[in-house]
């Protein structure tokens, strides 16, 4: 185990769920790896090792298969690899125009998804988030082999301690989702999700801006493979940075953010641009310039590697590109030494959805003791 | 010592320089300490602290003192804190409009500090930084008693790897800083520095947004006391945040950037400002303005819980203050659960200097291994 000396000793019960995760986590990282492996990643004993792995199969968090190399001094070795027959996450996403659900197992394999259009801004709250609870309830139960370890719920709007102080896309304000919802669920900024979803399931790097273009626009930072949150938790709102301070009124109450030159409403289909439709073409340039504005004024202060545009941006991005690596090196160029990729989102729509469940995925692999408890130390 | 299980043992040396660190660094967070302390904090034996401590004591890197509260059990205590009377840091600054040195020693004493006022534009990068060379000099000669650790510069413009790519305000561009000091220094963003400065010298708490209001504007951001440094160490261009895409050009290329609106050339002085000079009011409101939508922008990226205004907005601060909290309620308050604090820095010009000597400081205590090397282990 990690030896904190800073700290009084950890108790038995408490050092076994540490190491159990210890064991899950090098599995989840490098997996399949041999017992023997194992005991050489975290240090401990192969005795130890082979006692936690026996629990860790007990509870179908892992399984075992024949290595394919052969193990040590001839033997034939046997590897431990996640496994997707037990533990699973259900992931939800109340956006404005839809909702969403998806199963995900340990493996990260999808088992169901379920999309349901529909205009969420005309309903209250709590009818919105009893639709996308009952949408859960049936992704679920297409997944009954599985037991959902957690929920998050993704929502398009700064999210604070289970609280959406106002999300003006949505026309919510002071909403207790967490406490609405009505079961045990985690809220979470969909675009912070979406950042996730890409890192995770996508082709995403260490570092990267992930930009969620939806009705309203948000983004997600990761730095070093980790989500900035900031100090209220309400980092990244892209969608309210100026992009001409004196321009039109936004529904946030300020004027000339993002959103309004380059929220979804105002952007043309991608089936307009690829017939050659000149206004398309022309509102997609604009929608392109207004966000190039703000990512130049992102990068200034945030320098992230690469810039992945996802949500409503991904489908568009042959047409979108252009106009904002145009306006990165208009702003940016001559500043800095190298200007980030910008490239578009791979996981799509289901980034968020995706991300959600990731995170409920992870506190499975950090703390497998509930899951793994009843076989004793 | 942090015993790391995935990593090979660590060779004797190796462990004692650890050591070394693990008890200064705790002496510095929390001394004046006992050995007995010590080692309840450390997790080391009281014979490995009284023999690490001996060495610290040996290169003057801590000194002793009668405990005032009596020692353990009644008997007299000894107590260990930090000593200013060997090892200091240089800090030096190179800015559009002067130059600045300071010696700090171990104990953040400033024991020297030296400003020259000229306009450094005027001159090729070699011949300031041989000015500015000079003045380090002059300054760690009057500290003659002292050994200087290291040396930090400070630079306004982005910084990569000893490197300014453009600093368009010194008129720099493609200069290598670092190879052109000729000894050895580590180069770093002025604003970043000033950051760490009013956080180890001034009164920031542990997640801020200092601003450095200078010929340019530039800031560091803070996070659970940490300077986020983005990819290639260029975060913190807050000059260059779009306040009016379409406004009037600035020297980096871009067009209304928030230097054109509120670098201090656009600033009136607080005497005019006292005396209550009609344009001079008007002139401090409308940077004021410009400051605030580039920081409502920086707010809704970066969610810092504090703003620290710095640099020549400390002493317009009672001026300023009141349009950029308006501009940030205007365009923040409907849409976040609070808005940020903003406050005067209390470092004033010094805190760039300040916070490069505080960059040696700091890595003097992480790795007090090289000044405590000869009395052996």
């Amino acid at each position: 185990m990690h030896a904190n000396p800073t700290q009084a000793p950890v108790r038995h019960g408490a050092m076994r769920a540490q190491n159990l995760g210890l064991v899950l986590g090098e599995v989840a990282r490098g997996g399949p790896l041999t017992r023997a492996a194992l005991a050489e990643l975290t240090g401990l004993t192969k005795t130890t090792v082979s006692r936690l792995v026996a629990d860790l199969l007990d509870a179908e968090l892992v399984r075992e298969a024949p290595a394919v190399s052969g193990g040590e001094r001839g033997r034939p070795g046997v590897e431990v690899s996640l496994s997707g027959d037990r533990v699973a996450a259900l992931g939800l996403e109340v956006n404005v125009a839809y909702l969403a659900a998806c199963v995900v197992d340990l493996t990260r394999d999808v088992r169901v998804r379920k999309v349901i259009h529909r205009d969420n801004r005309a309903e209250r709250p709590e009818d919105v988030l009893a639709a996308v609870r009952a949408l859960g309830d049936e992704a679920a139960s297409e997944a009954s082999d599985l037991l959902i370890a957690g929920t998050v719920l993704a929502i398009p709007g700064p999210v604070g301690r289970g609280r959406v102080h106002n999300a003006p896309n949505l026309g919510w304000r002071d909403v207790e989702v967490a406490a609405l919802f009505g079961r045990p669920v985690t809220v979470e900024n969909e675009a912070n999700m979406a950042a996730l979803g890409e890192r995770e399931f996508g082709e995403a790097p260490a570092d990267f801006l992930y930009v969620s273009g939806e009705t309203g626009v948000g983004a997600g930072l990761v730095s070093g493979g980790a989500l900035y949150r900031g100090v209220l938790g309400v980092a990244g709102e892209l969608g309210h940075v100026a992009v001409s301070s004196e321009g039109p009124s936004c529904r946030c109450g300020a004027t000339g953010c993002l959103e309004v030159y380059a929220g979804r409403d105002t952007l043309p289909s991608s089936e307009a641009l690829a017939s050659g439709d000149l206004s398309a073409l022309e509102a997609c340039r604009s929608a392109g310039h207004a966000l190039g504005v703000a990512l130049s004024s992102a990068v200034n202060l945030l320098d992230p590697g690469t810039i992945v545009l996802g949500g409503v941006y991904a489908p568009l991005f042959p047409w979108l590109a252009p106009a904002v690596r145009e306006v990165l090196a208009q702003r940016l160029a001559r500043l800095r030494p190298a200007l980030p990729a910008l490239t578009a989102s791979t996981t799509g729509p289901d980034a968020a959805v995706l991300g959600a469940a990731g995170q409920v995925l992870q506190r499975v692999i950090r703390e497998p003791g509930t899951y793994a408890g009843r076989s004793g130390a």
